[in-house]
This record gives structure tokens, C-alpha cells and sequence, in this order.
């Protein structure tokens, strides 16, 4: 049995959103900028795709801006909005993902913001009084970045109570949906936030791929400049086929959604339950054991101190169980993770992230533990 | 007969390219920045795509640096050098594609740099005595971007030359090779280059996928941050399917170069002898019939003022022949092309550019020119 527990990470691609694109390279391959027959067919697909995905966030298409990936649009986003609306403060926490901290941290270094931090428990839970008191307490427009949920500990954040908190104080809020998106029932009326993100391959979508919700009114500059796509905000020939599957793949994502987080939720709780009776000691980073505080799809669990730590993903990589140590949107994870560290986590534990999908099974929820279990394992007591 | 002319905008994809990429849309998902088996095959798939790469134009495998388009690559040499080298001047020409024309007026805007023109004639050959002397009369190292060949006119400069005056001056060089890339062999050990770019889709590869070429030693920030990707160049998860059809794309385009590039010059010149037979006062813009000086796969026709070249992409259209009336990497392109306007071309007469691919034929060819000589054909004299 192959195991794939890292849907965090990346998803498969599902096979009727690939017949969804085949027809772009197959046939229909012209430039969508391009005014004659070869081109338009194209232009229309991309345009039915940007109505399909602001209808299932509740936007206007002129507010969805696609770009390569969620990474770009966290860029788009935080260099965009510092530069052109002149900010010089910016609020995130030490949980977010790279794509948003080391943006941010970027545009610091660069000498254009000072970036402050919200403070957390050690649970990764946000104190919304601090972010209250950082607006508070400074003078100008502030750019706030507080994801949805986090990708390792897969902690949910309240982006609705942040929102009115940020309208509160006229600051630009933008939050990395990366992890929701095609997850969570979205819908950008309800979340007063100014900018969200997706990534098609977080939900059964292509790689190479995502998009930028930027509300109506906020305008900012783009990060690739050049011709005139996207409506003169994203330069490039656009990723056609990638477009196409994005679109299907947050149709088909909505569609099922109530579904799929039934079976996922079942998967966790399963997960939860055998590793309890499995594993002395074991426990959970973040919230990710506490319901309705984290992410149905992810479970990020402590390990009790063992000479196994070390070999951890090795282990379970031999006997074909795919996981995570921490995030695996970065190479070489070696250094260890961010997050876990930012919450204090004890460096003797061992930490994996387990993170499902709707093709995964029940089997491979048990065969998983099983493969853990073996390497943590009580001995039998002697009577 | 449908009749496809825009190749200089996009190509249709190489069925051997889609079958390379297949695999990894539907078996191989894993993210490569995941250190588990899934993550592993994929990470494998990518290096050897960029060893294919680097092979090809005689690079290190080090020197590729993956992108989501030729824009994003032009749009990274540009904003890295400035910003990291702390450059404060910069030489390019008008006949620019936009990708690097707007990308340099926008840090010219932002107050990071002086922005200076080479001159050229009213064919578009660029004055390289006029390169050099601009150079010699600034103090402090300069950024020179000079393309390869023009996408709309086809001229070739001279980019070997280029790279020479650039090295006598230590200025920082950048060429748009997204025209020539898959169809002249480029060698970067000959060519004084420090950054040139390459665009999948424009020889028959997938959109949504370049790269840049970075000479060794030449080390300049990252446009877009987050993940440690492509060694800390360029974050966000990788485009892999992109990327092993970007490869197979630049291996098949070399492969059938000398095959490809005689077949496609016998169509150009049959289209330049078959427009001077069929339409009186024909004349080709830029250095596009020279031969020699243009690319063998763009041809720039300058048709005489008539009430026709109003509706002479719309006729054509309705003919079912896809053609450009400048570069078709723009939206909305009714604002005219930059590039005919440098040059001074007559407002009153009418510009169509035919680009094309190893998949155009001669009865192609002719079937074009009999559409538009319909337009312009001269009455027959009476005797």
C-alpha cells in the first residue's frame, strides 16, 4: 500500500479537471490577446473561468486577477499595496507561511514598512486584542496579512472578526486563503478583506496556478508589468489550460464540498482516536485535535521523545507513507519548522503532519497509523 | 481552410510535448519540495529538465532559473539587478516588446533609474556606435536590454556584438531571446550575456512557463518571495508539468532546427515573392525581407493606403486566417503598434504580420495571399 497524507502540500489532480484543459492543448491554443477566431475561443474560456470563480466567492470578475501561483499573489498583494497606497506599517504573525513572512520581511529590509507581529498562545491561537492595540497605536494605514488557516498546524483563524477589526481602523487587509480555498465556503460580503488567495493544486486544481481576489476600489500596482493582461494588472501570456483547470477544479471543490469535509472530518477524527490508543503520549500541534478550531484536512501530531524522531520521515517514506515534517512548500526542510518553533515546541518531540484529501481511505488512515505505531509502540507488559 | 499566421504570438502545443507532460498531470503529483517518494520523482523530473535546458544553450544547470513566462523573467533581471546591484541607469531601445519596455519605465518611474535609448534607423537596425558612446558618457555600471530579434518586424541584432560593447563597458546585459529560443541555437558561452529568457510557448511548449538564463556570479534578489523554490530565486510551487514540456519543447525545437528552419524560410520567401506578384505597392516593414537581418518566421507586410486596411485583420478573420496587426502579446491591440510607430511607418498604409511554425505549408501560404490580394489586387487593365 502507497499512503498519500500530504494534500497540504499539493493534491492530485483530479481527472475531470485534466479533461477540462485537454482541450486547450490539444486544439484550442491561440493567444488570448490575440483579436481573430484562434484567439477569442481562448479569451472567452478564460473569461468564463474568472465568472465562475467570482461567482463561488461571491466577487465581480473585474475583482479576480490570475496569476502563477498563491505565491505571486501574496507578492502582488503586499508589494503592491506598500508601494502604491505609500503604507509604511505593516501587522502578520510569525505563523504565516513564507510566502506572506518573507514578502513582508522583504519590503522591511527594503526600508519600506516596519513590520510589527500579533502576538499568539502556544497553541498558535491569535490575540486580536494585540492586533487591535498595534492599529491603535499607530499612525498612517496599516497593511494587515492573518491567513485563513494555518498550512502546518492547521489552526483557523476568525478572518471575519479580523476584518471588522482592520475596517475598524481603515487598514488594508489581506489574508492568505490558500488552505481554505475549495475547502471552506468563501464568500468576500461577508469577509471584509481587501485581498484573498488561491492556489488551484491546494484543491485538485494544476500547478502553476492561482489567483488574487483584489476588492473593487483597491487599486495597486502590478508586480510583472509588460502587456496589457489581466486588465493591465499581470503581465504574461496567460496560463490558459491552468486557468481552465482552476475554474473546474473550485466548481467541482463547491460542489462536493459538504461531502467531502464529512468523509475528511471522519478521516481525522479516526486519525485522532487510533493514535490515541496507539501511542503513549502522543499529542497535537496547534489546535489541530480541537474541533472547529482547525482545518478538517490537516492533523499535526507530537511525538513523544524517542531515538525514532530522527528518522521519523525516513521511516515512514520506506514503508510508503507519504507526510510531512512541517511544511513542504519549501526545499530542503531540514531547518526545521517556523511555526512549530514559534509556539515553543519541544525540540525532543517528533512532529508529522498528516494532511488528507477525499481520495484518501479509512485503510489508510489504520495502515498509516500502523506504520507510526510500530516504531512507537508500548512493549507488552509481563504479567 | 483555417489558416493559423500568429506562431510569433503563441503555437500550438507538440503533441510529443503533451504526452511528455501527461505523466505528471496524472500519475505524478507530488510537490518537489516534499522530501518523501511523491515529492522525489517530481524534484528529479525538474532537474533534468533544467540539465536539458542549460545542455542546450551550453549553461550550467545552476544558471536556469524556472519562471511562469518570458515576462516574469524579464520582469526578474530587470528589478533584481536595479535593486540589488544598485544600478541608476539603464539602456534599451523603443522597439522593445513591452515586457522590458514598461518594466524599465516603471523603475525610470520609481525613481531608481535614468532610462536612455539607442538610437535606430527607420528600418529598426540598432546603432551600436551610439550604444557605446552612451555607455562611455555615463559614470557607474549600466543595464543594457537589447532583444534578440523584434517580435513584430523580425529584425536580428546583432546580440554577440551587444554582449561585446556591454563586457568593454562591465555594463549588466539582458536579451530577450523569447523569439529566437527554439529556433536559432544560442549558445551563451559566445553570446556576453548575463540574463536572456525563454518562453515555452513560443516554440511549441505549454503556457504558462519560461525561464531565465542568470550568468553564474550575477546574483540579484528575488522578484517574488516566500519558499526557498528554485534555490531561493523564485518561490511558490513549481509549474512541473510546465516545466518537463518546456524542456521537451527546447529538445525537439533543436533537434529538427536545420529541417524546421529551411522549411519555414521557404514559406517566407514564397510569401514575399507571392505578395510583390499579387499586390501592387506591397512593401515589408522593418528589415523583415532582408535576408539575414529577420527572423525566417515573421514577415511584416506593408500593404498601400486603401479603404480596405481599416477591416483588413477583420476580413482576413472572417476568411479564417488568423494573422497579427502588430504584437499580439497586448490586449485591445487598437492603440497601434510602438513598434511600426518608431519607426515612422506610414499611418496610411496597412500592416499585417504573418508569423510561422513547422506546421504551416505552402498551400497555406498561398491560400493567405489570395485572401488579401482579393482586398488590394489591382483591376485587370483593359487592352
Amino acid at each position: 500500500m502507497t499512503v498519500y497524507f500530504d494534500n497540504a502540500a499539493t493534491t492530485p489532480l483530479d481527472p475531470e479537471v485534466l479533461d477540462a484543459m485537454l482541450p486547450f492543448m490539444r486544439d484550442h491554443f491561440g493567444n488570448p490577446s490575440s483579436i481573430h477566431g484562434h484567439g477569442r475561443q481562448v479569451r472567452a474560456a478564460i473569461e468564463n473561468a474568472r465568472k465562475t470563480i467570482a461567482h463561488l466567492i461571491n466577487a465581480a470578475p473585474a475583482e479576480i486577477v490570475f496569476t502563477s501561483c498563491g505565491t505571486e499573489a501574496d507578492n502582488y498583494a503586499a508589494f503592491g499595496s506598500v508601494r502604491t497606497l505609500g503604507l509604511r506599517h505593516a501587522i502578520t504573525s510569525p505563523l504565516e507561511h513564507h510566502a506572506v513572512l518573507h514578502t513582508l520581511q522583504a519590503l522591511e529590509k527594503a526600508g519600506d514598512i516596519q513590520l510589527s507581529y500579533v502576538r499568539h498562545d502556544d497553541q498558535g491561537r491569535l490575540d486580536l486584542e494585540h492586533l487591535d492595540e498595534l492599529l491603535r497605536n499607530h499612525q498612517g494605514r496599516t497593511y494587515v496579512s492573518l491567513m485563513h488557516a494555518n498550512n502546518e498546524i492547521g489552526n483557523l483563524n476568525d478572518i471575519q472578526a479580523i476584518g471588522e477589526i482592520c475596517q475598524q481602523h481603515n487598514a488594508v487587509f489581506h489574508t492568505d486563503t490558500v488552505q481554505t480555498m475549495g475547502h471552506y465556503q468563501l464568500d468576500v460580503q461577508k469577509i471584509k478583506t481587501d485581498f484573498l488567495v488561491g492556489s488551484a493544486h491546494k484543491f485538485h486544481g494544476p500547478k502553476g496556478v492561482g489567483f488574487l481576489y483584489r476588492r473593487s476600489g483597491v487599486l495597486v500596482d502590478s508586480l510583472i508589468h509588460g502587456g496589457s493582461q489581466e486588465r493591465n494588472q499581470r503581465a504574461g501570456t496567460e496560463n490558459v489550460y491552468g486557468i481552465v483547470g482552476l475554474a473546474k477544479a473550485l466548481e467541482i471543490a463547491s460542489r462536493g464540498m459538504a461531502e467531502h469535509q464529512q468523509h475528511i472530518q471522519g478521516l481525522k477524527d479516526r486519525f485522532i482516536q487510533k493514535l490515541r490508543t496507539e501511542i503513549d503520549g502522543v499529542d497535537f500541534n496547534g489546535t489541530s485535535a480541537v474541533a472547529d478550531e482547525s482545518l478538517y484536512t490537516v492533523l499535526n501530531v507530537s511525538l513523544p521523545p524517542s531515538d525514532m524522531n530522527e528518522m521519523l520521515l525516513f521511516n515512514l517514506d520506506i514503508n510508503r507513507v507519504s507526510v510531512s515534517g512541517g511544511s513542504a512548500c519549501t526545499s530542503g526542510a531540514n531547518a526545521g519548522s517556523h511555526v512549530l518553533n514559534a509556539l515553543g515546541a519541544d525540540q525532543n518531540r517528533g512532529a508529522i503532519r498528516f494532511s488528507m484529501s477525499k481520495y484518501n481511505t479509512a485503510e489508510e488512515v489504520d495502515y498509516a497509523v500502523e506504520q507510526l505505531a510500530k516504531m512507537y509502540r508500548k512493549q507488552p507488559q509481563k504479567i
